[in-house]
């Protein structure tokens, strides 16, 4: 039970701190962060959480990395359900907790950190360029995630390598989808914003979970099998 | 007396260096760092003292740090007085020299980095957001803390993971609260703008020390006993 | 075969991650990640890779990279064709996904993340210009590649001091040649780009690998060669 | 001699990053690095370094880090005065280079990046604000060397720590003096621009060295002696 907790917890801050930092401070006048400030603050969920709580659970904080990380054979099957119920209750209580302060001053939380394609892309990217563009991102997150905990690379990197491979991806692709990899914490704004956003939800439950499980498959074969850890 | 001198230099340093940026470089026409400079300066500062200074003090540098590490057991009780009057000591004489510093060139301190909330928040959130921000971040912060300082985790990467926290803390809260977590940060911009920022101190005092011996609980009932370190 | 693949995956991922930042989000209206976005962005490729896939391949992701690790006595030169072939088809492969993504909402690419100089430069600056600083940056990275992955310098640290070498280049030289240092982004730019940027890319391919074979003989000559590992 | 080669080369990339960034990228229009760019800019030049000579040199870069460590008993004196030279012939080397790559455009190089107080700081601040900030930053700086490579600090995070030092001393101080703590620096580009920068070098030669070895004497009492390596 006290690892779903952490694995709560973990998520909690996760979509707190970057879908947060995104709603509160990327468009602040004059010193705003902007996307890059955005980018550092998602990937600084993970790096924290990796040496916080890593030890405890693993850190996943998204059910894409818990599906990819049982495809590539590094976790037992009985996880996957209530690591992934942790994470999406995590994510949601922390878009509870971030809808309290943003209407703090008076503010309507608009859409949120929701994620979005076509009309609701930041740059209006289309349904296609979305869903190649979550596809081949979480595809690399797992591959980078499979790979710095592979035990043969080097030993504690994992967490920095990881966090900041989210910090990467963010960089590159918030104009295109408002950049997802992680259903839960589409799940959470999305509820939080209602109707486009819960319609448009399934691109980003569906097509990180596809990657990831794909990715895990990759990894397996790029590696030697009998080097991959099992925990 | 010399690791109380230690903590003494590395709270004027957080102070110097994070509130520094802040009010010298933060709004600077044109190339000005904003609020992602801010950020970065602030969890730096925790970053190089952790190296400089961790093996002789702890590097705690902050009340609610040290009062968080109590409660969860993590150093003997004799040492929070000390450690606490040497943080507000260095935090107040960091605030001297950054007096010194912003007047020479005619201008006045104004707010210089003082925590408000209300019309005092950067953005202009209300007492309750304040207080939601200031808990959750100081919460987790010392989550992270008390994680990363696990036995468990990887043997090195502390200082770096609870930097890079305090860079993310602010990244999400400066429109906020312009971030405390800190109480000594607090009391020394406090006392150099007097007036509304002495008013408001309490906040960023009571708050911060709450989440933090709290969070010191919450660690010891997540992580098991026996490997939690006592030095 | 498999340590190909990996190496053509990871330089998908450069090109994916650093140009694709570049054409997606350096310029998005006022959150925009600029030039330092784009630093980043082409650092933690690396970073990210080298943990990810260091194990599997030594993670050059260019052929500047591993002409000069063969200079500098690293690596065995029968390795050196198939890891050209496959970093130049990855780079080209992100180039396509790249453009799919782009122009999904109705954008041309442009002049994508071209390398270019004179009318080409980002700041319009001289062919001489361009050449100084390709062969200096280039030789730096060499030297750094060569200098971290010594065995003498602290174990798992490579990755990251390799990654950040690329962030400052980019940091530095973006305004001259929008930064190539690697023949394989600069192709798989100019394949899709055409024109002036293919008339321009020789300079993009012959003077990285200059730089990158002389700094592994002078590496060779600061370093004892006792000490240098040949994988 | 190879070690002096070895530091002429680390402060010619010290230069060339830090100062190179500064005049080439930081007001680029639109999508320029900032001070933010700059700083990161600086620390990178020292952490690459750090992991790529720092096993054949130390990678002080730096004359007064060079007299701080031998004020803490660091180094032997009689490397002292060939590596004050090495590093100032870098530094003016790197200042060579990128008059080449500047002019390149035909722009002026103007003050270049160099060192200034009152009419001639950035921020119009005084030379008392100019003494002071040089003098904590440096003092800090050499408290942050000296204590990263105590032998109980943990190994290999040096290189991290000095250089992420060096980036938040610009986040902090660009706006006062256009940040030194280093002669070299200064030197390199006081040369380039005569006049003004001339007039006020003495400043960026006798602050910075006279806080390193105060700082070194400090480190000596505030850490035991016996844990003090001697290189």
């Amino acid at each position: 039970m006290k690892k779903y907790l952490a694995e709560f917890i973990g998520t909690f801050w996760l979509v707190l701190g970057g879908c947060g930092s995104a709603v509160l401070a990327a468009g602040f006048p004059d010193v705003g962060i902007g996307l890059v400030g955005v980018s550092f603050a998602f990937g600084l969920t993970v790096v924290t959480m990796a040496y916080a709580i890593g030890h405890l659970t693993g850190a996943h904080l998204n059910p894409a990395v818990t599906l990819g990380l049982w495809a590539g054979n590094r976790i037992k099957s009985n996880i996957i359900f209530p690591y992934i119920i942790s994470q999406i209750l995590g994510a949601i209580a922390a878009a509870g907790v971030l809808y309290v302060i943003v209407t703090g001053n008076g503010s309507a939380i608009g859409d949120f950190a929701a994620n979005g394609y076509g009309e609701h892309s930041p740059g209006k990217y289309s349904l296609v360029a979305a869903i190649v563009t979550e596809f081949v991102m979480t595809f690399m997150f797992l591959l980078i995630i499979l790979g710095a905990t592979d035990n043969r690379s080097p030993i504690g990197f994992a967490g920095l390598a990881i966090g900041l491979a989210l910090t990467l991806i963010h960089l590159i692709s918030i104009p295109v989808t408002n950049t997802s990899v992680n259903p839960a914490r589409s799940i959470s704004q999305a509820i939080f914003v209602g109707g486009w956003a819960l319609e448009q939800l399934w691109v980003f439950i569906v097509v990180p979970i596809m990657a990831a499980v794909i990715a895990g498959a990759v990894y397996k074969f790029l590696a030697t099998d009998d080097t991959v850890k099992v925990s």
